[in-house]
């Protein structure tokens, strides 16, 4: 398996134990005619439920030769699979899955102008040994 | 020369024709200690000035193997730029300069949730025959 694969498998199972419930892996998005999803790099979504709640999870394995292409690409696709999200399950929140050790690297930022508080990329930490959530971001109360 | 950097050189000649003075080719920001543009595949950015406006223009070329890889990667790459430019040059602002056929593609959208209205990507549209500038959006008023 692909260690892409692994990861998504490892979020999958994270969210499982977390109480909910997946219901669509992977997503298929559309924007202006195209796949959003159609390429070999892409990283899947997946849709999970808990209780009255819905998300979309894009994982992000952060596995290639340069972590801040992965940063780039990570951060597009979100801006982007936010927009085709929005466009036809406006009540349904997108996240990014990241690993604990890529979240201290290049995520885990108080600041104001974090990707979180200035741009509003929610994040779900893993950790990939236990197969747990270790964060949300914003933190989820229930 | 790499097609990248042929593109690169349109904008600048561009820029130049319009009147704009490039005043740093390519500017080097920095983010959590990390050079943003030490990969080959990183794009170059732009600084240009004309009269009291500053701007930086990060020049996408779109020549990669999918369309949508490099839609991720430039507003990826804008949305973190960005980040990086206001906390060294707040009153600078940034632009993606695309070709006129990539913005027919794939920005050129008047809805609400563009991604020039929604995530504020400001855009400088080029075209690479004669090398001008044809759109700004938002428009430029001088």
């Amino acid at each position: 398996m692909a260690a892409k694969d692994i990861y998504h498998n490892h979020v999958r199972i994270a969210l499982e134990k977390d109480g909910w419930t997946i219901t669509d892996d992977p997503l298929r998005l559309k924007w202006r005619g195209r796949n959003m999803l159609i390429d070999l790099a892409a990283e899947k979504v997946l849709l999970a439920e808990k209780g009255a709640r819905r998300i979309a999870v894009e994982v992000k394995s952060f596995i290639g030769a340069s972590e801040m292409d992965d940063l780039y690409n990570a951060v597009g696709q979100f801006i982007m699979y936010r927009k085709a999200l929005r466009r036809v399950e406006p009540d349904r929140e997108l996240y990014l899955a990241v690993r604990q050790d890529v979240y201290r690297e290049l995520f885990d930022d108080p600041s104001e102008d974090s990707l979180h508080h200035e741009d509003g990329v929610n994040l779900v930490i893993f950790d990939p040994n236990t197969r747990e959530i270790v964060l949300w971001i914003p933190q989820k109360t229930s």
